[in-house]
């Protein structure tokens, strides 16, 4: 008999310099892997050893969230870069990470992108086979975590890399599969016990209800937690009880 | 019977963006070592990437060409970090130009610090401490390259590191055996045979004299070349060919 | 009876640090107008007062040219902003090169968008109407430069900006008016006759004719000349000399 | 009969893109004046646009805060710069700010340099001086605030400047009238009744007692608040409340 799994993973690590952000040290107790920003949306040199070491110390796999470098706009601006930018980039941001890791004995896990980065690539083969690439080249033994469905598990795939399909507790799906915009008034789900029921419904029947009723199969790796956002800490914990009380053990792939 | 070797070392990879700098692909026929920049004074990911390809193609050893964060001010400006600061960035850009090594099939083969940090920690044993230590935790394998007889020298000996030791031909020194300060008349030897002279003497008979007429011993492992100067290539060839003629073999450690 | 004039305009100021871009000082003999970097895409602060003098030193009209934020990309990539964001830089830009001309006790004549953000606005009218109303609300006085027959002529004028229709000698038009992209073939116009013959039609007729044979009308008001290329200062000077045979008068509005 | 008044100034407009710092609303009640980051060690174009509207919404004066070119030491670390250099750095982000304040119809009141430029400078003649008569070429009625007996003060009458020499609530001061670093013990004030006793006694007297007792001579027109740590709202209300109560006035010079 075999236990049902499920990654929990959050964003972390994306302070910078003076600046302060997300409550990653509260975070870290829920999670089984961190995505940790590599200095081009957020995450100086300082940061990134200091939330590795964090991680460590809670036992969470490490993972390179690499961004768009945009620190004016923390990644989030879409920037039309080439596939060989994007693939650039990643097997920069992925390597200054893995030595972090490295300096402290340890190891990368997975790759998450960050931000427009992620979304981008979520939509374009090209470059989601780019930055797969890129994360293959440096590394065949790292998992790429990408939205499930989209264009970064058939890149992942291609290229060999092994893929955690990625799920949101908080966030609303369309009957295509894709997340409900933000700028839609339906697009987050801030009810802890909402977000319960759907992440239960995607591990045990492999479905997520989008708001127009369809129901859009699914294939959960791994689930996103948010870390940043005003009861961060308690919607973690929720989530992770939850989980526990259904069977479902926490772990990274 | 054992050949004398000399490693001729330089400086590259200090393009950015649309902006040109150096003469990588000439130089490159005449060195056995390549020091590229991480992206903190120059080298976008894009051009790390080319020159770390050309350095491969012409069979010369791969090192990181590391710097305070400075890109206005090409990493030629004094700036008072920490050790612990000073630790975090090494770590960061060793780690990601050893990514983009990954990523071409090779490993790093060492370490060269650039402008400004170079000569800080020349003078300042806890800084090389901490840059070192960074060095030997990503990679313990790497060479340190560092001024003759400097702290970089001490530092890295102390943490376990191979050392090569660095000279110069196209500039004088001091009783110390410092470098004569730039701001003095007497600073840059621009004469290719006066050059020469300097490098065969360091290298046949350990003893460079100084402005002074003063004869200081040093232990050359390692020529700094460099390559962003009118009459670079023909200044590089011209040394190689002296050292051929005398019988040494030009090769990275 | 009135002289026909045009404008000569050339983007400078693009070096950045250590980095040297293009041929200013030659190129400032020939043109009428200086679009002057303002550090967002090339041009830091020392750059912008050397270009500043260098203008006000040949006689030729200062102008801003603001760019989106990003270095590493030289503003020519895409960056999705909105309306807000593109006011915020654009005020910022414009405030910081007039600082500049204030200090030699000048003032600014005129703002030309660069790259990504020129092409942006030249089809987006709403980005066009927050860019102008920056430069509006920092100086009424400045007269905007933009592609003629764009959104930027129209959202200048709307918002109570002086325009100068800016047209090329060195690009091919389409029917449509809009410059045929420069991943076509037949983008460029290297002959410096054909390229005359463009301007001479363009200015005389108003019109200019279409890769595909249309004429199209054109105002010209003042001409883009590129200073970062080989050839330039010879294309600027052969320009410039049959303008005046033709009895045209250089000069800014 | 005159009354005895006070400027009271906090840094301000520190925040970055998604990071966010300080607490200027609640402080903007309490002050006279404002500095606001001009997008060196903090500010970006978006955040100077949104801190000018709040202070001039609180009819508070705008100045300028300046900084060495340093995101991710928050302008905090020291950097060799030339005069020239400084120079230019002062213009541009001066420039910035005023293009910022003319767009919503207003002008800049003073500058007063952030972090280590201040430090730098309050030591350095040369330095200050390159620095004032920066600020003097862009507008020559702009106030300096210095500390107050420092370089700063020295260099801006000598550039015609006027200033407002500043004093500090929360810290104590050393027999020469420099501030007492704050890697020592006795550094910082945190009582505020304390505080208010040093404040009063420099307006009332001119005099401030150092830490070994010494009374050092002091003529106060600006006071230093600091809004970006726990409690700062309270300490500027405590402080602005025992002014008002002694009969001083809070304003702006």
């Amino acid at each position: 008999m075999t236990s049902i799994t499920l990654d929990m993973n959050c964003d972390m690590g994306e302070s910078y310099g003076a600046w302060h952000m997300g409550n990653d040290e509260a975070v870290l107790k829920y999670v089984s892997s961190a995505n940790i920003a590599c200095g081009f949306h957020g995450g100086d040199p300082g940061t990134m050893r200091k939330t590795v070491a964090a991680a460590l110390a809670n036992g969470v796999a490490i993972g390179a969230h690499p961004s768009l470098q945009d620190l004016a706009g923390f990644g989030r601006r879409t920037i039309q870069i080439s596939p060989q930018e994007a693939y650039d980039a990643m097997v920069y941001q992925v390597g200054a990470l893995a030595g972090v890791a490295a300096s402290q004995g340890a190891r990368l896990h997975h790759v998450k992108a960050h931000g427009a980065l992620y979304n981008m690539a979520a939509k374009d083969l090209e470059l989601a086979r780019a930055l797969c690439q890129a994360v293959r080249d440096v590394d065949g033994g790292l998992v790429l975590y990408g939205l499930a469905g989209s264009r970064w598990i058939e890149a992942a795939q291609s290229v060999g890399l092994r893929t955690a399909q990625e799920v949101f507790a908080d966030r609303t799906y369309q009957a295509d599969g894709s997340l409900t915009p933000r700028s839609r008034a339906d697009a987050m789900i801030t009810d802890l016990d909402q977000s319960i029921g759907q992440v239960l419904g995607m591990v045990r029947d492999g479905v997520v209800q989008a708001t127009d009723g369809t129901r859009v199969p699914l294939r959960p790796d791994t689930l996103c937690i948010h870390g940043d956002q005003p009861g961060a800490e308690a919607f973690a914990a929720g989530i992770r009880k939850a989980l526990q009380e259904a069977g479902i053990e926490v772990r990274a792939m």
